[in-house]
């Protein structure tokens, strides 16, 4: 039998274009797919509901997709800000990640999870370790994710990492009801030197995955790599053929001309996380060329140590406002754009663009339910703007995912919400030695 | 007889410096004023309350200081974004403006301040105009407010606004049981010539009141005053005597070194403006420089058709994060130092840091009580660090103003939000003719 889902009386922001919304209208979904969107009273079969929720004084949108972050190191969250790149690493990050166990990483994304879910996020890519029980948090949370496991080919991990990353594409690609896909992810061009990146290519070929890694983040990585390589890190990555996979460039903050012009024409998509590239002082990437130049880009948090939350709504509207600050010019990234590049762009960037980010017909159920009746999105001359520039993260009500209610009203319905932080909080302080 | 209100159970983040935190502690009120602060069942008189409040799992931290907003320009908020200044200003700003009210300048002036106490701003330093509505509405609503009557020397209205200003310091200075303070408000060295700025001076010295004014905000600007006066904006307004009388300048992107020690030397404060500045392209302002120098810099969030909200945790963490990328320097405006700029600091700006801003034994209660038992901040590696960086204005459940309740739980007790959310809404469709 069919589980089908009816939400009512919200007004619908389909991200099909700027004109593209309903003022009140209706959406059902059938078996986690979108079968129907449209005027009050036009979805067939009311009375064969499972399920009706009404939205009156909420807007329907899709959920958000958060494509870069590193989800357990919410256990990091406030563990060392303020600091300088490589003794924040050094002293701090590296040797608390040497003490993670697996079931600290699951903890950790548990956490991870509830976050993004209460702040409207139904999707996220992730690149970490100990992926099997990152899949096993993602699947118990009901989140949509994109997993990749980290690997340094400069570490002594870095074959293992190769045989783990075949097992997480082989044990959990398409899982989880399909809400799990899985990538590679090498982590950078500067810790993964050109034979490993060519094993990774064959394995990517082989398995038939994408690719998630970090590109030129700083400056010192674009000029190590220009000295070592004579290559700029996306010219060096291009000239070793990673771009013939479909890849997601995460960061791309320091480029010339020449290397925007391959992420445009080349890159699955480009992650941009303004907040982390602001918080380390890592620069401001030139999102808005890129973008005239016709690149997918779509936003991440980063992970919770260099951001500090997992918040999409504050990160859209900082990457929006960076931009104009950046190129002097208030006219990039408008509201709408900056929405977009939160849900479907996002979406695209990591392969998943005939699936989410959309409400139409034919994609998954990954909706969100935002109350738009608050102080601070009042008077209402401008729905996109409101979301945009002056919702908050609390303003998300209700997430569906997959098809599947995920939040009611606020409250999480797939986790133990006080279990999943009273586990964080124990297992952050051992880590932290405390 | 006294009145008497006590907070219970609460972490105590007094802002009297990085290490002044108590773990589990008590605050006193009576009669508006902190008469004690310290450990469980140190309160004297605890059968006198005329109030306790639990506040057990929250942290009890000075209101947020809002040192530079146009409040009524909430009725503008989302209808002109992404454009370049001057057309925004002249074809969408202006007019609107033209069309209100005094009566539409107290519910867009309500509508702030509800969203404002809902966000934990307990004072803000408003410039506007209809400043009796303006006082009105505050007195209504509990909040703090410093308010300046913005004067435009080039206007028609030049002359009047003196006179509104005088009107607005016998009427309102000192009133709604202390809370309000008036200022003189030139709106900025190019609107105002040396003549008017003249005048303006008498009357604060005549007055005895300080003045808030916009200086440097454009590059434009900057350039315009170098070409007119052969001076920089800062240079001409020392020139002219202006740092003679207590002055909060706000914005001060564009300036020279001399400028920055003009102001770290003479100026009352400093207003940074980071979401306005990024939004609207003006630029990054030096403030991480100022600091250096000694400058006293307060946080604002400019009005909220540059912002687009007044959400003042949103704001301290873009002006740090801003910073650190400006200067390429990740350890410039840390965690707890952006906490002081948006409290204490902020009230310094605005001549009230003898009385508000700091959790401490003979200042007035102005405390927000913010519910720390959130996904996004766990786990409490760092207190600090999780207010500054990850917090979002939901968090806030409970405001003091005063010494006396605003809001409890998240319940604004001095006005009915929907009457205010209707009012704004209605006005705001009529001024923009729809």
């Amino acid at each position: 039998m069919l589980s089908k889902l009816l939400i009512r009386g919200a007004t619908i922001l389909t991200m099909e274009g700027p004109d593209a919304i309903i003022e009140t209208g209706e959406i059902l979904m059938e078996d986690g797919w979108i079968t129907h969107v449209g005027l009050p009273g036009s979805a067939p079969g009311y009375f064969d509901m499972d399920e009706v929720i009404e939205a009156d004084g909420e807007v329907a949108m899709p959920g958000f997709v958060n494509c870069h972050t590193h989800a357990a190191m919410t256990l990091l969250r406030g563990y060392a800000d303020d600091m300088s790149l490589m003794p924040w690493l050094s002293e701090k990050i590296w040797p608390f990640e040497d003490r993670l166990t697996g079931e600290d990483v699951y903890w950790g994304t548990m956490l991870a999870c509830l976050e993004m879910i209460k702040s409207g996020t139904t999707c996220f890519g992730d690149m970490y370790f100990f992926m099997d029980h990152v899949a096993r948090a993602v699947e118990k949370s009901g989140i949509r994710a994109v997993l990749a496991r980290g690997m340094v080919g400069v570490a002594p991990t870095g074959a293992a990492a190769l045989t783990e990353s075949e097992e997480l594409v082989k044990n959990w690609n398409g899982k989880a009801d399909g809400r799990i896909t899985a990538m590679l992810g090498p982590h950078a061009p500067y810790t993964c030197p050109p034979d490993y990146l060519g094993k990774v290519m064959d394995l990517a070929a082989k398995l038939k995955v994408g690719v998630h890694i970090h590109v030129a983040e700083t400056r010192t990585e674009y000029d190590d790599m220009l000295k070592q390589y004579g290559k700029t890190p996306v010219q060096h990555l291009d000239s070793l053929g990673l771009f013939k996979l479909p890849v997601l460039a995460a960061h791309c903050v320091h480029l010339d001309q020449e290397d925007m012009e391959i992420l445009a024409q080349k890159a699955m998509g480009i992650a941009y996380n303004p907040q982390s590239n602001m918080k380390l002082a890592s620069g401001i990437a030139p999102m808005a060329k890129l973008l005239d130049l016709g690149a997918t880009v779509g936003i991440g948090t980063d992970g919770t140590s260099s951001n500090n939350n997992l918040d999409m709504l504050e990160e859209l509207r900082a990457g929006s406002y960076l931009q104009k600050v950046g190129t002097m010019n208030p006219e990039v990234l408008p509201a709408y754009r900056t929405l977009q590049m939160a849900t479907i762009d996002g979406a695209l960037c990591m392969g998943l663009g005939d699936r989410v980010g959309l409400i139409k017909e034919g994609m998954r159920g990954d909706i969100i339910l935002v109350d738009i009746k608050q102080p601070h999105m009042c008077p209402q001359h401008n729905l996109v703007a409101n979301l945009a520039y002056a919702a908050n993260c609390g303003d998300v009500r209700t997430v569906i995912i997959d098809g599947k209610l995920v939040m009611l009203d606020g409250a999480v319905l797939t986790m133990d919400e006080e279990k999943v932080m009273a586990e964080a909080q124990e297992r952050a302080m051992r880590l932290a030695g405390k």
